[in-house]
């Protein structure tokens, strides 16, 4: 691993680390809560602080670096030229406010482009799962492996909420009629990790935001597996995504049923 | 609570840890997995273990009773008379072979139909909730307080998979409209414990088998939610259920909406 990739990840882990102890530490405090665009899309204090303070951190010891964090406290990029970070402070605030447990810190960094870090954090389980480029997946250190290539007929299928409960997405119903079943965590950041860990054979969402999607990629690449818009072209993390993160095999089934 | 159902409550209690460690340990161990009425619907030696094991103990200290229990290994009963247990060795078998987590042996005590102790044990989170009748609920001996009384639109919904993915429950997607969003965690007992706790406002599912939903009567009863049928009768333990689980204002809600 280069030395300032290794560096770079060693700063993340740590500054994770210390904002998660705060997550948990406040989270039975009083939430203040807002609602955004919808009653189901929430923002509390403490999205907003996790934000601030990873935006601050970022800031002070990358200042030439850019940012695109969900609660605007970064920068609006209009390419991906440099190196850019997305940073969702809690991914599932709904279940952050509702479950308690369920959500999950994410950042991702990109060079030119190129995914080379990614960081999903299930604050409840306390699991840290990191992808860099060449090095494969871990969690919590540990080395994961790869998953089988499954069908979807031999796995299970993750999706957002609304795709299921509209009924312009008939698509993706057969499609989930073709697997063992359905599952649906609410968090992009934890599913995401399903896929990874195998446990999922493909997870299928709709209008999916940049900072939601971003860690994503690296994963599915070093793991082997696919992670695609609708149409199967790479993700656009210049606006928002209808993705599939899948095990090849059920990603080619998805592909010839969705379209 | 009566001298006869502590002392029970302390027997059942010490039998769901000693085979629950049982599974923890043997679980990364080769599975026997077999499939029954469908790919989805699968057995591992495992399931067959813990049920055989939990009927061989029921058997031993309480000869009188009758059981009924998922892989077959007890009565087949035609009334509720007298004591009847329900087995379910491992609710969420797909999720037990397929992600390692998200499943739980469940048991439930009823006297003349009348339900006086439930058990879901989440195996993977080592939380044991039970229910005594007139006593309450508890996770892990600490006595859980009612939640709040919720509407559609101030809660989420958990469904069984098949009712989000089949046409014909196109009421069931209109009810998933008026929720904060849905939910699928792939056990029966895990869903209805998310009721219980508050984090989510209904659970709605199709179909379900006596063990799947014998335990979150008394869950309900005790904490002031409602289980009923789709038709808003009580749950019948001689067959199949469509059950409803849920908050008393989302539970009406669900009435309006689904009849």
């Amino acid at each position: 691993m280069p030395e300032n990739i290794m560096h770079r990840d060693r700063t993340v882990t740590k500054w994770i680390e210390e904002i998660s102890r705060v997550i948990v530490q406040e989270k039975d405090a009083q939430l203040d809560i807002e609602q955004k665009t919808a009653a189901n899309d929430l923002v509390t204090n403490m999205d907003k602080w996790v934000e601030k303070e990873l935006v601050k951190r970022i800031r002070t010891a990358y200042p030439k670096d850019r940012i695109v964090g969900e609660e605007g406290f970064g920068d609006s990029i209009k390419d991906m030229s440099g190196t850019v970070w997305f940073v969702d402070p809690i991914d599932g605030t709904l279940n952050f406010v509702l479950q308690n447990e369920n959500f999950a810190l994410m950042l991702a960094i990109f060079e030119d482009g190129v995914p080379v870090q990614s960081y999903i954090y299930d604050i409840t389980l306390n699991k840290l799962y990191s992808a860099i480029k060449g090095e494969g997946v871990s969690c919590n250190g540990q080395q994961m492996s790869k998953p089988k290539d499954v069908s979807l007929c031999d796995g299970m299928l993750a999706t957002n909420s609304s795709i299921m409960i509209e009924d312009k997405y008939d698509k993706v119903r057969k499609i989930a009629r073709k697997s063992l079943g359905l599952r649906l965590v609410g968090s992009a950041g934890l599913e995401t990790v399903e896929v990874a860990k195998g446990s999922i054979a493909a997870y299928i969402a709709t209008n999916l935001k940049p900072w939601d999607v971003a860690p994503g990629i690296l994963f599915m690449e070093e793991l082997g597996l696919k992670a695609t818009q609708f149409n199967n072209e790479p993700l656009d993390l210049l606006k928002n995504n209808n993705i599939v993160f899948a095990a090849p095999k059920a990603h080619e089934e998805i592909m010839r049923l969705i379209n």
